[in-house]
């Protein structure tokens, strides 16, 4: 039955099509087959559909798009034991290989031959069907939708970036942009008891939404060209004057960074999500005399079954940032895309495919 | 008696003086007067004599320099009871105010209220007497000189680099830059247990010394203008193809940081000593997606025991980083200044004045 | 006019005075009078009335009682720049010396030359009025009261709990005791963003008050002769079936330090806060074979601005704590600790005096 | 012809055989088969030997005893391309679950469903050959021997056990017990970079070989019951008076646990690994209100690699604590094992086992 599967494939630029993508019989060893319920799109997703590329990962064969995902188990494949069908779970999208010294060092994020959804040429999880190994689904506690288990993905970034910068009770955090990352690492950086939190963006609708979400102060960005001691002075000024212990980029520009960089606190963290710009021009002897340290994020690992925890507890709510729905015929799946890709215009956050 | 005190006064660029620089009758309460006996020479006190500034530290009054140094306990103020009069002590430059936050987190290093030795306006300690609080002296263990003691500060920076960057066992370590902050930076990597040290600078001399001093491998830079590329790909050569898990930056450098950034490994630590340059174009996207940190350094903190420990155990040998002697006149101040200065043409790496 | 101090005096055991206790006539250099307006009583005083004695910490002559304080600023020292008369303050009872090593590596609560109120032969600050260095008093942020102030010490106690532990999102926290101690150490896991809390106790009443104040679940020991298995067994079947992560034994008995010991999870961490009893026989193998660290926690350090941050923001509410106020008249001194002492009967939990 | 495998097999209490134990005919998915060249004898084996169990580990039908070994590959598993025939590995004993939150979080060691070599129902590796995951084989680097390879395994224990406590240049070590274990434990603190390493037995003879493997100061302890603050004095003494920053139990008795927790700095941390007595009476109230943590250890993790280059550096040399060798024929197997229990007469460390 299930070899009747379903796909939304990536063929090159801009050329997205749904259709029959075939798979085995049946789920291999460890592996289930799971009914995909709903997906989220990222915007990593949107860039490749628009770029073909991000970094040096490239589509050079057609590949299922999506990765953010949650369903239904279908069918469980030899020696699983921990799922049966009928479970309701979450699909953690990346793979590592289990003998990498990264994964037995607690980092398997890091491990260079990971297979992730949608990153080529491994293919995604915007399918009717697909088959995934057990130990990296974890089932939906009740009360979750398959749209909050899909969005453990995201909430995973800013859960990871939180970490990286030890949020907690006692400091103050900023995040650069109000998009869909930085919202997860809103709401994140709330859930680890940070003392305060502002955020900046250059749209007005996200930092009305951040406030919503709970951010204490909001700074709008006149434009990418605005100063950054201008945006860091405009921070400060929305922190009493005090400066932020631990400072997240999720927009990843030459003017987010000098911006974090200068409204960090002596001894504090920048953490560095976004990846907006390739290489910048950065003072990094101030931040070296005060010490304020350079932290990367790439992913996540170990952060699946917290979510699942902030989100069953209420102590994460995820819902206001999905604000499109689609279906997964073809017409809705590039209608959706395509919502996403004007975010400007349509005010999109989160789109949604419930399938 | 101690009234008569001499001090090398900076009065303004090239415009270095041995002159009297009268102290009060006695230490204060809490102090001791010290008789300092030797001083050694940092490349920040060559700076400061030829362009008067570093950073926003500018000289705009005669001050005393020189901050590496040691002597013997002449007088005690008011309440010292850990020294007394004949002990021989090494003196830790910076006194931070005892209620700033950084000084109770134990990151006394970050106190912006620091008081340090030759930084505008606090004067040094180049001179025949300087008062100094008690607990900032540490006593010199038998069998240690006071050129000894006197160079307890910048295998501070060695010592201090090391553990922002976490070297023991296990950690391949790469540095950039061979001069003297390079060397302590390799023999504290080599003290804290590194497996392999490289080591990288444009003067084959400089190698020779670190090769001599315990590097595994050294790795000529021909230009600044070198591509970064170039400089790494001869950097994992060296060391069998494998990338370094911390990169101690003691350059400072557009160049020496695209170094660090490539050649170090996904989850390692590069941390940034030298101040060479204040702007830098980097690729931090790199860095960020393989969780490359990076980590400044500014002087350090709870150093002095450890240093001391080290070299009276002998772990540590600085005595081979000596190169030139100078006794406490002027001219052979300004002889030892000038001797620093052109250290490409004379070999100096250490510039010690004995009073 | 401040000359005119009266003071709760502990001569003995069982006698305890309100009498003249005089002061300089003005605050020393560095030192603020505050004018008292709210004491907590701890354990620890009613241990001290009556017995004399805590540790090896003995009364040898009459000593002001009392170290849980906030009050008024109505004189300031030479030097004080930070604060002025009429400001409102939370006393942090200790003062450790700013050159000992526990000082410079950010554990001042390890100095063992500390000066802490009321532990003998250092006087408390149940007083009218208490001269305290400017630099260990905080201003109280608006809205909260003289109690809040005086309440930071204890729930800095909690705080420093949870920081020794590494409470944070994705953690079960397990608490040993639920009275004064066992009740902060729950608020602080609460805003420090446990995934689940249980706590233990002998009484049903203290008990109710966790379970009002977060407490996902809640515990009853039969009695102190109850098997460690029988409570740890019950402990788990309340967090369904899973281990803790963290045990925080606000008890200190070998029966708390059992169950903590066996409902924590592998590679966890057991916090050992209460000081029940001396020796105790326990099974370390056992956790050593699991890998679950003992960790001591000594009073506090660092916690004072985030314990105000926490309560000016509503992430913690002490205010349930107080069960019961007294004025400062001898006769409601001694009412207020008779109260402490018999809280079995009394359902005291925290008692105040409002000065 | 791998089929005639020869292994040492316990039957039962005191009832150890040299017999043939077929292996299948080759080597599964993902393994190697190693012709094993060297077996080392551990404490653990000849307690299995003699009791038949350890903790709630036991005997229920005959198994392979051995579990420091190395050898040569003779076959390869399909899929396994990181060795070949002829490599000569060390075997890391341990095989965790891939899919275990244990090993995903970088402590694979705490695993419960770990299957390890000579831990009841596993077989060890005391036999001419044995089939091994390839992952959890590491090549020996040139100039290694198969003893030291096996010796990899002992030498774990001392690298964890420095690992958790935190040796590094500036901390003073002392270790309870100067067996194979304390004595692995003195080299690791030695090539961690400990400043002064103390260490106490009841055996001069031991004292002695620590002693030339760089012990700074030696303490004989006159019985199981002399009192232990005598023995921390005397340790004290051995330290200037000063306090040890890290203490390591390998002996694992009340009276070694007393020794450690009174021995060590506030602050400081007493790392638990020998297991020589389950219950143990302590007076942990002192520690708690010195913050001296007590931390477990539970065999290793991550250390192979560090092993080998300890080795291969000459940071580590191993040999010296090999006292007996002995070849594989059940005469001399049972030889081994009878001069590793009489230890006290035989004087035997490390009896090792050449196949």
């Amino acid at each position: 039955m299930t070899a009747e599967n379903i796909a939304a494939v990536l063929h090159g630029i801009d050329d997205l099509r749904v259709e029959p993508f075939p798979l085995s019989e049946a789920p291999g060893k460890g592996c289930v087959r799971v009914a995909i319920k709903a997906v989220g799109i990222c915007g990593s997703d949107v860039h490749m559909l628009k770029k073909g590329r991000i970094a040096h990962f490239v589509v050079e064969k057609p590949m299922v798009t999506g990765h953010e995902s949650a369903g239904e188990v279908v069918a469980v494949g030899e020696g699983v034991t921990s799922l049966q069908v009928g479970d309701r779970v979450a699909l953690e999208p990346g793979i590592p290989c289990c003998s990498s010294r990264h994964m037995r060092e607690g980092r398997y994020n890091l491990d260079p031959s990971i297979e992730f959804f949608a990153t080529p040429p491994v293919h995604g999880s915007l399918a009717t069907f697909v088959d995934h190994p057990a130990e990296w689904c974890y089932p939906l506690p009740s009360g979750l939708s398959f749209e909050e288990g899909a969005l453990c993905e995201p909430l995973s970034v800013g859960v990871h970036a939180c970490r990286r910068g030890g949020v907690c009770p006692g400091k103050r955090v900023a995040i650069m942009g109000a998009g869909p990352i930085g919202l997860v690492a809103l709401l994140s950086a709330r859930a680890f008891g940070a003392d305060a939190i502002a955020i900046t963006d250059l749209k007005a609708s996200n930092l009305s939404l951040a406030t919503r979400l709970g951010a204490d102060a909001a700074v709008l960005i006149e434009s990418q060209q605005q100063a950054p001691q201008d945006v860091a002075d405009a921070l400060l000024a929305a922190n009493a004057g005090i400066g932020f212990d631990i400072v997240i980029d999720c927009a990843g520009f030459q003017q987010s960074m000098q911006v974090a960089l200068r409204s960090c606190v002596s001894g504090g963290k920048v953490v560095l999500v976004g990846m907006g710009q390739e290489t910048m021009a950065l003072n990094l002897i101030e931040a070296c005399i005060r010490e304020v340290d350079i932290l990367g994020c790439f992913r996540y690992c170990n952060t699946y079954p917290l979510c699942l925890s902030l989100l069953s507890s209420g102590r994460v709510d995820l819902k206001p940032l999905i604000t499109h729905r689609f279906g997964f015929s073809e017409e809705e799946v590039l209608q959706g895309f395509d919502t996403a890709f004007r975010a400007d215009a349509t005010g999109a956050i989160k789109v949604m495919f419930n399938l």
